[in-house]
C-alpha cells in the first residue's frame, strides 16, 4: 500500500488519509478492519446505536493492529450514553461524531485514549466543535450520501479553512469517490478525505448485493434529499437535516405530498418495516451521495483503496503537466 | 501575468485558464477588457440582451487584442435574434450561451467565427450541447452565484469529464473563487474555471460600492436559492432553475409565502423596480454564490487574476509537499 503523509495521518498514526465514513448499518466491522489494515481510518457505522450490533461488529476489530473508530449519532448517543462507553469498551483509537451537541462527550472519549472527530457542515459548527475540544473535524458537503446541511463541498472546504487556521486536521467528506476528489480537497486545504458512498459498493459492505447493485446503477440525478425516510422510521433528526438517498417507489409516492403522509405514517410504518426486512429497495432508503455516476462497479476495500490513492497521483501528474 | 497553459487556453489563445462569469448587467466592457487584458477570458454579460446596454458595454472591447467574449442567455435570445447579431457585429472570439436550447445558435455564431461555449448543469445537458455542435463548456454547478440546477461542483466536474471523454474543453464554475477552488477543478478534470461573485466585488464590475460590500460582507449562508426575484421582475425562467442571491428583506418576507407572494405581484413588481433605481439593496437581488465566505475585498480585476493564478502554485505546492 501506498503511503501519503499529511497532518491527518501524523495526528492519527495511519500512513493514508483516506477514512470510511461509519454509514449505518453499512459499514460493519470486516469492511472497517479491511480499510484500516490497508492503511486508511476504518471506522464502524454503529450511528443510532444498537449495543448487539455494536457488540457484534467491534468483536470483529479486536485483532486490528491499526488504527480505527467507531462513528456515533450524538443526539442519540445522548439519551443513551451506555452506548458511547460500550464503543469505548473495544479500545477504539477514534469516535467519529455527527448530529448533535458535541460537549457532554468530549472528556469520557479522550478520558478513554481515543481521538474525537466531529462532523459539522458549515463554519459555525466546526468553531463549537473546536471550542468544546475536539481533536478534528470532519466537513462535510451537502452532496454527501445520508445527512447533511446545505452547504457545497468545494466552496466550504477552504472557507472552513479559512475560518480555523491551519493547525486543526480538517478531513474533507460529501463529493468525493476517488483520487480526483481527494486531490480536489487537499487543494482545497484539507489534511484528508472521507468516503462513503464508494465503499457502500464494496465487496465487505453489510447490505446486500441487491443494494450494492442499484448504487452502482445509480447516477446523481437518482438521488432526492429528504426527511421521510427518517419520519416513516420515527426518528426525530434535528431540524435542518436532510438524507440525501436514491429515488424509489417510497420515495416519488410521497415527496411533495408532506400532509398525506402525515396522515398515513402509522401504516407506512409498517410497510417500510416489512420493506426493510425483506431488502426491498424500492421502498427502504439507500443513502447515496452524488458521486453515485462516478461508481461502476463493487470492489474489495483494499482495491478502492489503493485506485483512489493511484488516481490521487494521477491528478497530481496532471497538475504538474500544465505550465 | 504568469501562464498556464491548459485545453482551454490553447483553444482560446488566451494565457490563463480563468474566465469572467458573463453576469447581466455586472460584467460590463471595463471588467471584460481588464480580465482579458490579464491573460483570462473577459465575458460581457449581455444576459437577456438589452440593445443600448449592449451597444455601449461592447463598444469598449473595440480596442482590446487578447481574446474576449459575449455571455448571452438562450431563452430570450431565441425570440429576439437581433441580439446575437448585434453581438457579432463587435467581433467577440467567443459566445458564452445559458439556459436554453443551443441548436438554432450554433452555425450562425461558428460562421462569425466565434467559438461557442455553453453552459450545462447536468451530465444529459453536457451531451445535448456537443451533439449540437457546442466547441466547449462551462460545467456549473449549484454552489454558483445566480442561476442553475442541482448539482453539486466538486462532484460534477468528474462526472461530465468521464462522459464526454478527454478532449472536450471543460470550464468548471460554481463554488471558485480563489487558486484553491482553481486547483481543486483542474485535479477534478476541468480544463479552466470560470469566476462570477469574485469578479463582482472587482474594482470593474458595474454595480455599485454598496452593492460590492453587501458581496463582501456576506457569508454562504446568508445566500438564498429562489425563483422570487425572477417571478418578481417578471421574467419566465425556465422549470426547475433557481437563482442563488444574497437574502434581504424582500426574499425574508416572500420565501415560503409563494401564495401570498402571487397574489401581491404587481404591486410587488412596481416596488421591485423602484428599488432597483434606487440601488436598495434591503429588496434588489444580488446574486452571489456560496464562495461569499472567501471574498473579503473589492480588488480591482487584474490583482484577482494574480492572487488566483498564485494561490493556485501555492495549492501545487501544498499537494506536492505531501509524501
Amino acid at each position: 500500500m501506498s503511503v501519503l503523509n499529511t497532518a491527518m495521518t501524523a495526528l492519527l498514526g495511519i500512513d493514508c488519509p483516506l477514512a470510511l465514513a461509519p454509514m449505518g448499518g453499512a459499514s460493519g466491522g470486516r469492511l472497517a478492519a479491511a480499510v484500516s489494515r490497508a492503511g486508511g481510518l476504518g471506522l464502524v457505522g454503529a450511528s443510532y446505536g444498537d449495543p448487539q450490533w455494536m457488540a457484534r461488529e467491534l468483536e470483529l476489530m479486536r485483532d486490528v493492529k491499526q488504527p480505527w473508530g467507531v462513528g456515533l449519532v450524538m443526539f442519540t448517543v445522548a439519551r443513551r450514553f451506555e452506548l458511547l462507553d460500550l464503543a469505548l469498551q473495544y479500545g477504539p483509537d477514534v469516535i467519529a461524531l455527527s448530529f448533535g451537541d458535541v460537549r457532554p462527550f468530549i472528556k469520557p472519549i479522550q478520558r478513554a485514549n481515543a481521538r474525537v472527530i466531529v462532523q459539522v457542515h458549515d463554519v459555525d459548527q466546526a468553531h463549537y466543535a473546536l471550542d468544546a475540544g475536539a481533536d478534528a473535524l470532519i466537513v462535510q458537503g451537502a452532496e454527501a450520501g445520508g445527512h447533511g446541511l446545505h452547504r457545497s463541498s468545494l466552496p466550504l472546504f477552504p472557507a472552513v479553512r479559512d475560518a480555523v487556521g491551519d493547525a486543526v486536521v480538517l478531513i474533507g467528506a460529501g463529493g468525493i469517490a476517488d483520487g480526483r476528489g481527494m486531490a480536489a480537497a487537499l487543494a482545497l486545504g484539507m489534511d484528508g478525505v472521507m468516503m462513503g458512498t464508494r465503499f457502500l459498493a464494496s465487496e465487505e459492505a453489510l447490505p446486500s448485493a441487491r443494494v450494492k447493485q442499484r448504487v452502482v446503477q445509480a447516477v446523481a440525478s437518482d438521488t432526492v434529499r429528504t426527511r421521510l425516510f427518517d419520519q416513516v422510521r420515527g426518528i426525530e433528526w434535528p431540524e435542518g437535516y436532510k438524507g440525501r438517498a436514491i429515488a424509489n417507489d417510497f420515495s416519488a409516492a410521497w415527496v411533495g405530498e408532506e400532509q398525506a403522509f402525515a396522515a398515513s405514517v402509522d401504516r407506512l410504518h409498517v410497510e417500510y418495516e416489512t420493506a426493510m426486512a425483506d431488502d426491498d429497495v424500492s421502498v427502504k432508503a439507500i443513502w447515496a451521495g452524488e458521486v453515485a455516476d462516478l461508481i461502476k462497479d463493487i470492489q474489495p476495500a483494499q482495491l478502492i483503496m489503493e485506485s483512489t490513492l493511484r488516481g490521487y497521483a494521477d491528478s497530481i501528474e496532471r497538475l504538474r503537466a500544465f505550465r
